[in-house]
């Protein structure tokens, strides 16, 4: 062995640690959010910030710095999509950005964001922008300098992006977004002024949770979820996550009075975890056995969840199913204004409960203020005007109060900028790749209508989930798709099945 | 502060990080024991073991061994009793034990008895004691070795029993149980010759699993285990764990065909919660804040499974809402039918199954032969004959092989030595508290008839719990009771509830 292979060796031995360390740090936060009796929250909170200190702390440990020194130049990195290649080039990135932050900076805007967020609960609540103005200055201001020790080319921003879709630049996000806003837009407004319309109050019946759970169950096992390296819990704000190879852990929540909310968040979910689940386990603590980007992870949950769970041919399977298990509520309903009632599309404040044409909207307004901020175009007090003239122009309509306006989201007040736009290019990624896999499996349609999803799975596991983070994001979709990320494939996918439905 | 007092400070510190690291193993556990899929055991076991590793390396840190020197011949360990006194007391007792035995000694019993319990489920399951043998052979050797390592003044077996039980000394448990053991057999064979038996099939009728736990969680509600700061959840071996001040869980399993071990199995662990849950918040992290011992905290679970949960009094509340939960399998019974079948005693030969008063006799055997094994008076290729010999001395009946006989229990294979008998020292102590508890609270029996369990369990929370590990146990039955460990009581109590029951 090289003295090269052997500086590699134990690069990634300290690197797998850790990632063993915050795994379990990962197993208390599931276990917070989903069990942990109130009384707990004090020490899991001391619990939970030892786990992720340390792991950090191996994680910057200077000796990594020192090994990725002896392999970098090396014969290792000649090809950078090889296994060593790829391993050393993200490793590297992450240390290096997370050496450049200085400690205090960090811990500054963990104590401003902490506070932050009790603040904004209740200024929301209250629909008082101006009590949380001045803490929404200081996390802008600190995520600037954050960007400044980061360093970038061109934008601040570009830095803060990197943190949730590394190699993505905010220009290219600019050009993808405004061809995509201006056709959405006009898309929207068709619908709207469409005269067809569904009658949505049947997904408002009631719909046992006990049942929900089975229904929702039954859906996640036949997209290919699977159980024994996973399960499926309760949380109040739904998420997956990889606790480790063989066990990766979805959540939902039960509304027994909407159809939706359990069974596509659990699709969502599903989907997240059929990609985590597809992870080379041969490779975990690595970054071969991580997940590309937050944007490429959402592609996968939005696929499941929209392409194919919103599909008409999933429905031939499903709806029976849909009937049997809950009769009162479906027995009388045809299939076809079924499945128009789970594809509504209507402008709507909330971004959260938005349809999948209405939701990028949502997305580029909230990309196109976070980089006026960091720009330092826009200033915090300006925001409720901006955000209010913004929404105008794209839906429709105005938001009547803050609350359902520029403070309904938590991702600000916790120092989650950059993050925004990763949605929306997970719905980018989804069209585009699934366009491709429609390509190049036969008769996707009728497998669906038979309840057959194993060769969608299997094509997803072989063409993104085993590469981990072999490619970047965008060389990923030019591997699998041949083409450059572009919007045109989620404009058709959407202009097709809403034009059909709306008879635009 | 003067400089002892500063080094107190940092012993405390450095020892509450140790045990802040053990409570993240704690959290990983319960999952594991829960909830973990089984695709997630194997990174599970080194999630684990790494936190174990870490708590273990930080408690024994020679910088703790530093501050020891520095503060033990200090004011603060004048009293012995005061806070300072009893948390250096006791973290120098924790300290010099696990520096005392060598880690490569550590590991090899990690080792061996990791292999041991995979050789012990299949040499049970075949009934091949001497598939076993060689395994078993090897623990002992080793437990001797462990014993030398620590050191101790008569007994090899003193050494070991320290680990479970500090302060506890052969010589006092030999005498106790021999003065025990006669009268129990007495007992066990007077109520075995009674004509009059309880028709326990009334227990196995069809108990829905949903009911019994809507009724077992009414229960534990009941006696004051506190939901806000603890949960109940199903395990398939059921136990307790504290997580840290606020998060005290409970587990149990249910079988539908049995009434008795869901709901007594629930008030068992909900003793052992209410125990963990009067622990003192304040001081945790440090020995106040920990229990005494094992037999003292098993003194707790048998006090509110058997004195208070198979009592007349408890009945005369719980039995017409079991009753009214279960009305197709108790409808037709009558409360003294019920009663007696609870209370049902018979010689048999699967120690976690048996019966409060045959019980006691199982753990005799026990201890008699670990003793044995420690002092070289036994070889383990004879235990199958020694075992079958004492058993049908003791309970008159003779296990037909060794799978429902010396191979029954996992302890052994697990490298416990030692731990056996505080199984009989909880039930011990908690007579002795038991009968001191009727001396000092007025009407406890009209109390529990009314469903009212609140004043004996803040009567433990002021006695017991509060102190954690103030007093060692021999001590604090002593400041508690007024007297030194006396099997006396717990005889008197046997004799008169089941004298009553039999007829006798």
């Amino acid at each position: 062995m090289s003295n090269q292979e052997k500086a590699y060796k134990e690069l990634l031995e300290k690197w797998k640690e850790a990632v063993l360390v915050a795994s379990c740090g990962g197993v208390l936060h599931w276990d917070q959010e989903t069990n942990m009796p109130k009384g707990g929250a004090r020490h899991r909170a001391d619990q939970i910030a030892f786990l992720f200190g340390l792991a950090h702390k191996k994680a910057t440990d200077a000796k990594i710095g020192e090994l990725l020194k002896e392999v970098e130049n090396s014969d290792l990195t000649a090809d950078e999509f090889s296994d060593s290649g790829a391993n050393i080039r993200e490793i590297k990135h992450e240390y290096e950005k997370s050496v450049k932050v200085p400690q205090e900076l960090v811990e500054e805007i963990s104590r401003t964001t902490t506070i932050a967020q009790g603040v904004w609960v209740e200024a929301r609540k209250e629909n008082n922008f101006s009590k949380f103005q001045p803490h929404l200055e200081k996390i802008i201001k600190l995520k600037r300098q954050e960007a400044d020790h980061l360093g970038y080319e061109k934008e601040a921003y570009d830095a803060l992006l990197d943190n949730y879709e590394p190699g993505m630049s905010t220009e290219a996000i600019k050009i993808i977004f405004e061809g995509f806003r201006q056709e959405l837009v006009d898309l929207v407004h068709a619908i709207a002024d469409a005269p067809k319309k569904p009658d949505v109050s049947i997904l408002e019946r009631l719909y046992p949770v006990d049942r929900q759970k089975l229904f929702s169950q039954e859906a996640a096992i036949a997209i290919g979820y699977d159980f024994t390296r996973g399960r499926l819990d309760i949380a109040a704000h739904p998420f997956t996550t990889g606790l480790g190879p063989g066990d990766t852990r979805i959540t939902t929540r039960y509304n027994p009075h909407h159809f939706n909310h359990a069974f596509f968040g659990t699709l969502h979910e599903g989907g997240h975890g059929i990609y985590d689940q597809g992870l080379p386990a041969e490779h975990y603590g690595t970054p071969l056995a991580e997940a590309v980007s937050l944007g490429i992870h959402e592609s996968q949950s939005r696929m499941w969840e929209n392409h194919v769970g919103r599909g008409r041919p999933f429905w031939k399977h499903f709806f029976p199913r849909a009937q049997q298990t809950f009769p009162e509520s479906l027995g009388d309903v045809k299939f076809d204004d079924f499945f128009f009632a789970i594809n509504d599309v209507r402008p709507s404040f909330i971004r959260v409960e938005a349809d999948e044409v209405t939701y990028n909207l949502h997305i580029m307004l909230r990309f196109e203020i976070e980089l006026a901020f960091m720009r330092g175009e826009l200033e915090v007090k300006d925001l409720p005007e901006v955000w209010n003239k913004k929404f105008t122009e794209y839906f429709g309509i105005t938001p009547k109060n803050d609350a359902e306006g520029c403070m309904q989201d938590v991702h600000w007040s916790s120092g989650l900028v950059g993050y925004f736009p990763t949605y929306s290019l997970g719905n980018l990624y989804a069209a585009q790749f699934y366009a491709r896999a429609e390509e190049e499996i036969k008769y996707l349609d009728d497998q669906f209508a038979a309840g057959n999803f194993s060769e969608l799975k299997k094509w997803l596991n072989e063409k993104i989930h085993k590469h981990g983070k072999r490619y970047r994001a965008g060389k990923l979709v030019e591997v699998v798709t041949g083409n450059k990320l572009d919007h045109k494939y989620a404009m058709t996918y959407l202009k097709t099945k809403f034009g059909e439905l709306y008879n635009l």
